[in-house]
């Protein structure tokens, strides 16, 4: 191995991803693989097989998270790789499982360069990232950290009324909670950059920082329900009017804070809803993400006097917040070790903040973790229309392995 | 009679008024008297019964209007007053039924005071006016000026499946077609006006020139759905956020047009409606009403322009005509003798335009007609805080009898 890189086998990493495809393919050649639905275990079968033919060992936590071991020359708290394998509906063929076939490739080359590495390289395979058949998303790395009571999470059903823990004991794969992850020297994930900064940056890497906090409001705006042909303008207390001035207030406002401060209104709806009727309720959301905590707190000032806008036109205004989460920073020392990496393979990458939640997020706050991203064509993802170039796949892999290497080395 | 006006009994009016309003009173002081029901039919039989004692001869047709006829001098064309006995659910005690006991109140102060007309007086309660149980309003009427087409309009059906001519038939109103009406010297309607301008002007009376012509329009946006965590701004493609900026185009060109140019946004949807996604597609309706077409007309001429609109962030827009009506204009004679009548009683009055469709607007098409305005208080109506108040009441029910009395001299 001296004096020449190791790298990974592309073809196989897409034979790999195409498999993995097969469980759940859309006609639109998307995937939908709801967590713990069949699909789900077909693929849960096929990702236990591959390991056990690399000699791995595959271990199965009481939340039904995979941990696939190769072994090390010590038995030393290992070097983890993961992502997950479940998918929205009419999701694509990268989210999620790209992080746990880069897992497998690393190993596959490992093993067939006669690699033996210093410590166990452990790939994982979280359960229920998206959260799109039993919410919350995130839920399996969430209990993992302590973010989520167990109990609770067990007992969320979906849409036909079946339970988390139904569901896994279908499926088979229960296991045993002494198996859950504990501790590891690194946590190391790849996934798809769900945006289109790479992209239009015509970069090929994303070295991820940070998963960027973020805040969610409710605001809810009063006026009066009157006639629409009988009420002057100058008489009217019309909701939609004055949230469309409140609306004005906020985009002027949140757009001169910061570059990089995103902001939406995804959600709104007005009452009665009637095109005769003049409106007398809008309510909708308002969600910023900025890595800063000054910034968000900015965002929340920003809400908070927005009651005292004069051009309220005689409505009424409230802001309750829904939630908020801080900003969760990966670990620099493995972050340095990613960007030496990146730079030796001579791929173009940039530093970056995920806007998204990862199960990396929850996982940082007790193992060292980072993530790495690889372009999203066109930003899109959660639809069959995801799509990230094999090359892509190809170098974010690479560079994953080359991290690995050199965390071995310490 | 000579030197002393011929004045009504404020009193019998008012008791008149609250008789109605015990068939359907509700819990807070409203009217749910929905259109063919058995509190309709109370109510309509409480009219008749009143007619047939004032020696009127009261006669139905097939679509249920009633008419009740006080014989005049001659066999001549009658001189009409009517409005109409239903109601919308949680409505209130005054909006339609005011101009049923109005022209009630002018027989029996004519026949009190054995004043025998020069022609008939004929007191009409048209069908169906709310529209509340079947779609359209003004059903009845338009009917009769042939806008509807009866066939059609007797197959609507209520929300539990019940046709208009089943309801017809069960309360046993469906009358002869032969009994419609086909000419009248003159149609005259007082009702509530539906809205705040009377009562801030602080005047009695409205003396209502037309009922003023609209269009409406549905405003179609179609953007991109991303992540709103990952889509930078500059970057997205937010339906909402053109919206808002087609709005603010909207508002400030058309309340640049014309002072009384009544213009609102009573529906409105977004797509997908989730805090988390940057809404792709938002629907909303602009309705718009004045007077004057050629106002209307620069309405629909700024909404042509707005798919021009710079800043339309790189979404798609489409704007679809719903329907229009032109302004009917009232018959200037008619107005003329009301004016002079409303001077002579000495009460504060303005011409104005009625924002709100009535029964009387149908009937212009075919008989010269005017209408009559009292204050609603706060301009509610459509509620069960509807209120006018019986001094209201009064002075417009004295307006409209010296209006009868002046076009019998004629």
């Amino acid at each position: 191995m001296e004096g020449q890189k190791l790298l990974i086998n592309g073809k196989r990493l897409q034979d790999s991803l195409e498999r993995f495809a097969d469980f759940g393919r859309t006609k639109n050649n998307g995937v939908t693989r709801l967590s713990l639905s069949e699909e789900d275990r077909q693929a849960r079968d096929y990702f236990y097989d591959c390991c056990e033919e690399l000699g791995m060992e595959v271990t199965v936590d009481d939340l039904g998270n995979m941990y696939a071991t190769l072994p090390g020359q010590e038995a030393k708290p290992p070097i983890a790789i993961g992502s997950h394998l479940d998918t929205v509906k009419k999701g694509g063929r990268f989210d999620g499982v790209l992080g746990v076939a880069a897992g497998l490739e690393v190993v596959r080359t490992l093993v067939e360069n006669n690699v033996k590495p210093a410590v166990p390289i452990t790939v994982i395979n979280f359960t229920n990232e998206e959260g799109a058949r039993f919410e919350p998303s995130m839920m399996a790395s969430g209990i993992l950290s302590g973010k989520f009571e167990k109990d609770t999470m067990l007992k969320k059903t979906d849409t036909a009324g079946i339970t988390f823990q139904e569901a896994l004991n279908k499926i088979e794969y229960a296991g045993l909670k002494e198996s859950r992850l504990k501790e590891a020297a690194a946590f190391l994930e790849l996934h798809i950059e769900q945006g289109p900064v790479l992209e239009r940056e015509n970069l090929s890497i994303g070295i991820v920082e940070c998963v960027v906090g973020m805040v969610c409001y409710e605001i809810e705006v009063t006026g009066e329900s009157d006639h629409a042909g009988t009420t002057p303008m100058d008489m009217r207390k019309d909701a939609l009017f004055a949230s469309h001035n409140i609306i004005a207030e906020i985009r002027t406002r949140l757009g001169a804070l910061a570059d990089d401060l995103v902001y939406t209104i995804g959600r709104m709806n007005i009452s009665p809803n009637i095109h005769t009727v003049i409106p007398n309720k809008v309510v909708f959301t308002l969600e910023a993400r900025h890595k800063e905590p000054a910034v968000i707190r900015e965002v929340e000032n920003i809400i908070g006097s927005l009651t005292e806008v004069s051009a309220l036109e005689g409505c009424a205004m409230k802001a309750e917040k829904q939630w908020d989460r801080t900003t969760v920073w990966f670990d620099e020392a493995i972050l340095a070790v990613m960007e030496n990496a990146v730079k030796q393979l001579g791929y173009s990458y940039r530093k970056m903040a995920s806007g998204a939640g990862h199960d990396a997020q929850f996982i940082a706050s007790y193992i060292p973790t980072a993530m790495l991203f690889v372009p999203s064509i066109n930003g899109k993802s959660h639809c069959e229309a995801e799509l990230t170039l094999w090359e892509d796949c190809e170098r974010g892999v690479n560079l994953l392995l080359e991290t690995v290497l050199e965390l071995l080395k310490k």
